[in-house]
């Protein structure tokens, strides 16, 4: 058969962008074996056509113009590599209303506008894809939307930010939250304003898509329940090595019956589950479905070639399925709704300090079981008059734990700090040894 | 777009294949949702017609004949769940010249007879999938022909046998070979005759289908170097403990320029390494590529329903690529030599046993370096009079320790065993400790 010559346009032209144009040409050979075509970077949108660039786009490729790519039917697919909600949303709307394929790597635009973008597409009769824009080059999207297709996913666990898993990980060998997040900003692992990462959001919006994929049921962004890692002291880190478990950032979509329950949060990892051995800056998601039990898909969660490879990936799919129907489909097709957050239970790690003195324990025994928290695992460690307790309850509604922790703080012998972090086991947390 | 009715053949009607009618019938929905298509069985080939079965395949399916299936043109694709190298190989082959697209979860088939298959499936202008025979349910064909289409993957490394890894789990916890095995077998995760798992040759056949679809070049069967797990005992799993690693049995395929290795024996993983981590009966597999670094996917490597689910999904990528041409084409497309087994180097932990006399030591420290084999970390444990030296090596070629070892075996001071086993670690050998 011989090649077919298929034009494709780049929206952005920045280290994404100039890797794609740099995969293609010299992946051609690879593409054409798979699909029987040749893609070819025609367009590049850019602001500034002069800007002096590392890989070359060749003459008249760059553009600052939307309208040169919109008005040029010769264009079979176009990647957006250029990041931001705006105007990156509204190029990506006009280019599916106008019934071009589009694959996009922007996590916040999927999350924020995704049901306008679906909608978009399905009306233009065209494919979105957007695997780049969850863990880079882990195709866990693929995978839940072609592999997974007979699998009722009912529950995705995800280490899904870089950043704050080299972090704790860096905690975990004794450097305080300061040092570690200074050590990543130093390696570029962290921005000058580690906001996004650090607080939890850019692992909301990414969860927020692999909720939403895995379900079949929109999640929007202000579902997801976030915390970020801020509050994760050194302390937290050694009561977790005590139990053989780690502090990860953990993405957390479940469903629980019809309704759906997302949260980024920090959480106690046991030792011996697949998520806990994922290091440093890479990210791992964990899919749990009935004929499939879990699938566990681990790598490195950004950089600019793994993210193009995942965006030249999406482009070969696009190219390999065009006008067959196949995925033209919204993965969003039922309307669930959102379980209270308090409602999602789970076992959880309380730490609370107080003071050591005769009735304590009995005091806050009951404070917990006034809200049906039960005990599955206690240790109190004694330093001056002061005791810091230990506690691995059992499944426990994370609102009732919550209702326990405010009323524990308000007793008079309560000192310095109460938390609580969820466990994920998969052994029964009664079965957890403290070292 | 109103839903097109998709014919569908099976060959095979046991667990894999009553499972994979069961789950397109269950998930009808989400199939249609996805290709616009439903896939309906409209035949069946098993050996006896009249057998009992717990899913019911409906009346006219059954088949013991299988013109009735190359006859019926109706069948869009046909799934081979039967097993066995004969008669499936012939079945297949005789569909795919007539022009129809086959999916099949036969490792042994493909394995074997890759190069006549993939000829015929281009001849008769279809594909040929075959996630299911490699680890079941994990999506590993998927991602390295799609998601990896752009990275040149240089290097596989996999737990892809789960009965062994199941015993070398159990061995950590203490149990005996013997022990292990017996309790394998009475979970049904090992057969009566257990050969092709602790033998390595199940694990030889995936890792051959492994290193032919990542590197593109037909890796055959008797090119694998295959060691099984009997030769493994409680003193090396415990030597691995000392060391925080982990024994498993590893399938791995090297590109050494372009040479080709492919080996299936136990080895010591680093217990920060990914694959240190898969415990029990799960299978995982990691790729190593030039512009994703390491993906890794772990899952359950075997099962009926897990199977089915690979089955499904590949049918539904049939039908999802029909008539485009997309990965039509044979995995292979280039003919690389393989490497001889004795190059390829990699750290290797030495157990040698040794009577305790002066200038022992300097003996083997001769033999080693006249084979060039550098020692990078030593412990020497003395009982009676008798001293059991532990050596994790440096790179060196497999052959020259292998040399190495049978010098030593043959030093008048030698006692018990002498054995090698390769070290995968990705942390310098230098820089391990010693528990």
């Amino acid at each position: 058969m011989a090649a077919v010559d298929v034009p494709v346009a780049l929206l952005g032209y920045g280290t994404v962008g100039a890797a794609v144009h740099r995969l293609l040409e010299e992946s051609a050979d690879e593409i054409e074996r798979a699909t029987g075509h040749r893609l070819r970077v025609t367009r590049a949108l850019v602001r500034d056509t002069g800007k002096d660039r590392g890989f070359s786009p060749g003459p008249g490729v760059l553009t600052d113009d939307i309208q040169v790519i919109l008005g040029d039917p010769s264009i079979q697919v176009v990647a957006e590599v250029m990041g931001g909600v705006e105007p990156a949303g509204s190029h990506v709307l006009e280019l599916l209303r106008s019934g071009r394929p589009v694959v996009t790597a922007n996590k916040q635009l999927v999350a924020r506008r995704g049901t306008e973008l679906f909608e978009a597409a399905a009306a233009g009769g065209v494919q979105l894809r957007f695997e780049a824009s969850v863990c880079a080059a882990i195709p866990v999207i693929k995978v839940l939307r072609e592999s997974l297709i007979v699998t009722n996913v009912h529950r995705v666990l995800g280490i899904v930010n870089g950043t704050t898993n080299f972090i704790l990980s860096a905690m975990e060998e004794g450097r305080s939250y300061d040092d570690a997040l200074a050590e990543a900003q130093r390696l570029g692992f962290a921005e000058a304003d580690p906001t996004e990462d650090v607080g939890g959001l850019d692992a909301a919006a990414k969860t927020a898509i692999l909720a939403t994929v895995a379900f079949g049921s929109r999640v929007p962004l202000e579902w997801v329940e976030v915390e970020g890692i801020e509050g994760v002291t050194l302390d937290h880190v050694a009561a977790a090595r005590a139990l053989d478990m780690h502090v990860k950032l953990i993405g957390r979509a479940t469903l629980v019956g019809d309704r759906v329950d997302v949260r980024v949060g920090p959480a106690f990892v046991d030792g011996h589950h697949p998520l806990a051995a994922v290091e440093g800056a890479f990210n791992a998601v964990m899919l749990h479905g009935d004929a499939i039990r879990e699938i566990t898909l681990e790598g490195p969660g950004a950089g600019g070639i793994e993210t193009a490879s995942a965006v030249v990936a999406d482009m070969v799919s696009v190219v390999g399925t065009t006008g067959t129907g196949f995925l033209q489909n919204d993965p969003v097709w039922r309307h669930l709704e959102r379980l209270p957050p308090g409602d999602l239970t789970s076992p959880f790690y309380l730490r609370l300090e107080v003071e050591d003195r005769a009735g304590v324990l009995a005091r806050i025994a009951q404070e917990l079981a006034a809200e049906s928290v039960s005990v599955a695992q206690l240790v109190q460690q004694t330093a001056d008059d002061r005791a810091v307790l230990h506690i691995v309850t059992h499944d426990a509604a994370a609102g009732r734990v919550n209702a326990a922790l405010t009323a524990i703080r308000a007793l008079p012998e309560a000192r310095g700090e109460a938390t609580a972090i969820p466990v994920i086991s998969s052994r029964g947390v009664a079965e957890l040894g403290w070292a």
